[in-house]
């Protein structure tokens, strides 16, 4: 089954056309001014030197950052030519041809600072850059046809797999921080050159095959933070830094796909259920501490010290979107849905300018830091978002991953449309039209009108215990697959979406006794601007009424009914059960943090 | 108001008899066996060479270690004179009077190992093993009547007076950690030299006054770890670490009673008030971090991560003491009581052996370090009793404590006797006798037979809601005030002592939702041992009955009845509100990880 990709779709309208639009207005200049300030252009240029200063040093990451940027712009480009930005975008590459050696190796870190060290270090993110630099040639070329980056590209993928997979004469083995795995298999797709797929295949057999005794030691970290612990397709749980992890998979998944690896897809099958099944927030983030950026075990879920990094979010949406197209399971929708409206979008603020890296299921900022004998303090995520990290992958990411929502929408399997996603939209692609007017996720309505395909396969998702289907179907591994035979169908279908509140399993410690307000796709949470202080005492009314209220940030808010313990002075008194009533008002989770500090819970009592 | 010691009482039976037979059986030989395993008695002879290794090179809290435990061996000998133990005192007195310096100095660590350091680094503990020493010195003196170490450590606290007050030719001005300060008052109190009265005053003055920057640096602690951020009579909260501020306040207190301190005992006051009103665990335990193992901010008591050293609540108590004899208000006694019976008593296992200097509210042992991408690991507290310790503070505190846990049981305010606690036992002081009969804290009920005072004082616990009293009484800030005037009297009171549940302060965010279950004085919790897994999960039934089990651990275990959440295999699902019943055993918290490791829970929803 392929997936079809966000440039064949327009959103036409919605939830993501608001997105959408202020990714391009704003999010997008604002990251490149932020990456301006910071030097993250400049470092192209490749003439740092000592007198220059540790400010405009480049880091081992920068050409990431610019590299996630560049993919992100063309991607607007692609809807809309922009001569600014193509600018901004050849200049950048002009740059990096000028500047890649003889052998077409590029890194603004190694080649200023040590170009003797060149493939010596596992974990200096050479090959992480040079993935994030592949997907930008290819964005860029498709969007506007100039390929002087692919071609640049080529050249630095095909030294890579001389050192690496010919000669074998790099100091180590496979990526430290995969990425570059799935770009090979992109640029294959994109350029039909064998080679890159049998280098993605190459480090994927490898990892956590080689010896790690021989190579450099430069971390504190131990082999399974990056899943080296053991061969990846004997793995049973996912491990280790959460992000490395999952652009990892993802990589798995695509080479299964064109090996026909059973093995392969049996291992991501796997990983991705011991993932969505044991180790995921119900905001869909993963990653459950700072310590490594990292999963730990199964049900271990902090809600206040989730890590839950933005770019760990986009990673398992990448990689949902490529298991739902393996294995025809909404199981993978489901996910990619619950990522993109909870602990993905989180990431940003309201007005498209700030950022979060982490995205907690709590804050209790009065409690933060309050450890006042020593130095060290214990550790919180932010509680405000950010414009810019000094490790500030997740900006970039998401001006990639909004205007490319799309991706994966649908998939073409022969002649049955899947439709994975619900967003106002027009597409296009292989003789088919589909055509979505709804105001999903606002409510559960969604008219789809397909032609040039025989079925369309549409996901119930499994939030929904209740829907109807305007046209005959049958259930098929959670789509409803409707005839679509007399040409041009128009289906509407309608998801009831109740308020619900979930409960986690007994053992998510954190937040026993607790649950979590949503409706339909979405998590929702309180805040102490609306609510008040202490919010972990609040308890609420479950049997009570839950109505909605304004929409200030999109969707609608939730008022319900609830009690606190009354108020007392004694630390400690004889439990009486006295309660007093209170309103509540529950916001969606991902539009929290956006008017000041304040207090935010998703699991209520 | 005068503190009666305890060699004035004999306890005679009930729950603090086994406690002092297991202590004079078992704990002191098993501490002092551990202590000479681990060269804490050898280092005395002060002739350890770098070619002796770093397993004997004497630390600097050793000599305090060694004489906690000669204090705990005293207070034992006081009932009960036994060669074998005094031997083993009167040859570590030999050795540190013998290796005392000219001036008197004595220090295993700085005579062996930085003799020109002397008095030059605040932050080492030279004065805080002196204070120990001289706790000793007067215990074995009132013991056996043996001076030899009292001499010397008059001599050596002469030689401090002379060089920290006369002179100031010391390089910092007051204790590192304090203890000195009511050791020295009790100095004072033993041997009527003012001198150690005004040092003490001298010491309690210029805390936090004296400028810091002309101290060496050796610690990564901030001024307010040890209360030195501010003059102490200045203070309206309680900061820092926890043992070093209690034990400050109690050489405060000791010096406000003698010197009619009205400033200083107000600030007492406060900081009483403070700490046990808002930084207290409900257990009478005190820290709240092992970050400087110090209190935090107000409310903020986290359960799983409680420091509660077990010298911090016995350093509690101290003040408490000190406390209910200077304002006789009987909320001094009610938080001594509180901490003997709960955050104290759990710091020594059931036989005597083993110790916790951690005392955390809830173990989740199944949760605990498994942080597995990274070398670093989050820290949690101890989840089984351990021997000894590096830093082995605790086990010798419990030595002297439990011998002397009738201190302060009653007080003498002129002809009045003030009962603050209540055990089984025989006392005779001033031309009074005090004999209780109770099996108390098992049930309520209390016999007091008085003579020779003309009233009796005594305390109604805060926990106790309902009781009688066989003779008229009127109320004093909390004591039954009864007329003895007749000579003898025979008072028999009765405590009612239902189960009852308690609850936090609404800004304890970690234990919102939940209730601790106590009976008298005696906090509970529930073991895995005895409930199964996922104790958070547990839902307590508060209109259920209570009934009372087996005394396996001297008191009562209360059976209750609960629910928990159905079990279910998904990670998230709708909330429905079923749940399964389930029958509770709960046991008194002290009792805690007696039986293996097991998860532990107080706060119970």
């Amino acid at each position: 089954m392929k997936n079809i990709t966000f440039e064949n779709i327009d959103i036409t309208g919605g939830f993501w056309k608001t997105k959408q639009d202020m990714v391009k207005d704003t999010t997008l200049f604002a990251v490149y001014d932020r990456f301006c300030e910071t030097y993250r252009f400049d470092a192209l240029n490749c003439n740092w030197t000592e007198k220059d200063g540790e400010e405009c040093k480049p880091h081992i990451f920068w050409d990431s950052d610019t590299a996630k940027w560049i993919e992100g712009a063309s991607y607007i480009l692609s809807k809309q030519r922009d001569e600014k930005i193509e600018k901004i975008i050849d200049d950048a590459v002009d740059k990096i041809v000028e500047n890649a050696d003889e052998n077409g190796y590029f890194n603004s870190h190694f080649l200023t600072q040590r170009p003797e060290a060149k493939f010596t270090i596992r974990d200096a993110h050479e090959l992480y850059c040079l993935g994030h630099l592949i997907e930008a040639a290819i964005a860029y070329k498709n969007a506007t046809g100039k390929d002087k980056l692919l071609c640049a590209m080529c050249r630095y993928a095909d030294y890579v797999d001389k050192v690496f997979r010919v000669e074998k004469s790099a100091g180590f083995t496979t990526p430290g921080h995969p990425e570059l795995e799935l770009a090979l298999v992109k640029l294959y797709e994109a350029t039909g050159n064998r080679r890159y797929l049998d280098l993605a295949s190459f480090f994927i057999d490898n990892h956590g095959c080689s010896d790690k005794s021989l190579e450099k030691k430069v971390t504190r970290f131990v082999p399974m933070y990056n899943m080296d612990d053991m061969p990846l397709r004997q793995r049973t749980t996912i491990d280790g830094h959460s992000v490395r992890a999952l652009y990892l998979l993802s990589g798995a998944a695509d080479v299964a796909k064109h090996t026909n690896d059973a093995e392969l897809l049996e291992m991501c099958r796997r990983l991705f259920d011991n993932c969505t099944k044991r180790r995921m927030y119900i905001t869909g983030g993963v990653g459950s501490t700072y310590l490594g950026e990292s999963f730990t075990s199964d049900f271990h879920l902090p809600a206040r010290k989730a890590y839950t990094e933005t770019c760990a979010a986009i990673a398992l949406v990448l990689f949902a979107r490529r298991m739902q197209a393996l294995d025809k399971d909404s199981k993978y929708a489901d996910i990619a849905e619950k990522v993109i409206y909870n602990g993905f979008l989180s990431g940003i603020s309201l007005d498209g300018k700030s950022f979060f890296y982490e995205n907690p299921l709590e804050i209790d900022p009065d409690f933060n830091y309050i450890y006042n004998a020593t130095v060290e303090k214990e550790r919180f995520p932010a509680i405000l978002r950010q414009q810019i990290f000094s490790c500030s992958c997740c900006p970039p990411n998401i001006v990639r991953f909004i205007p490319s929502i799309a991706d994966g929408m649908y998939s073409l399997d022969g002649d049955t449309l899947y439709v994975h996603q619900f967003m106002e939209s027009r597409g296009s692609f292989d003789g088919v039209t589909a055509v979505q007017t709804t105001n999903y996720p606002c409510d559960g309505n969604v008219k789809i009108t397909v032609s040039g395909c025989k079925k369309a396969a549409i996901r119930i998702p499994s939030w929904c215990k209740s829907f109807t289907v305007s046209l005959p179907y049958v259930m098929e591994k959670g789509y409803a697959v409707v005839d679509c035979t007399e040409g041009e169908a128009s289906i509407d279908i309608c998801f009831d979406m109740p308020v619900v509140l979930m409960r986690a399993h007994n053992r998510v410690h954190d937040v026993s006794g607790r649950a979590a307000v949503m409706r339909g796709p979405v998590v929702y949470c309180l805040e102490g601007v609306d609510n008040g202080a202490d919010l972990r005492n609040i308890c609420l009314d479950r049997k009570g009424e839950f109505t909605l209220g304004d929409s200030e940030f999109l969707l609608p808010s939730i008022m319900a009914q609830g009690t606190r313990d009354v108020e007392t002075d004694e630390l400690y008194s004889v439990y009486d059960g006295e309660k007093q009533q209170c309103s509540l008002k529950f916001i969606p989770y991902y539009a929290f943090a956006n008017r000041g500090i304040s207090e935010m819970l998703v699991w209520v009592q």
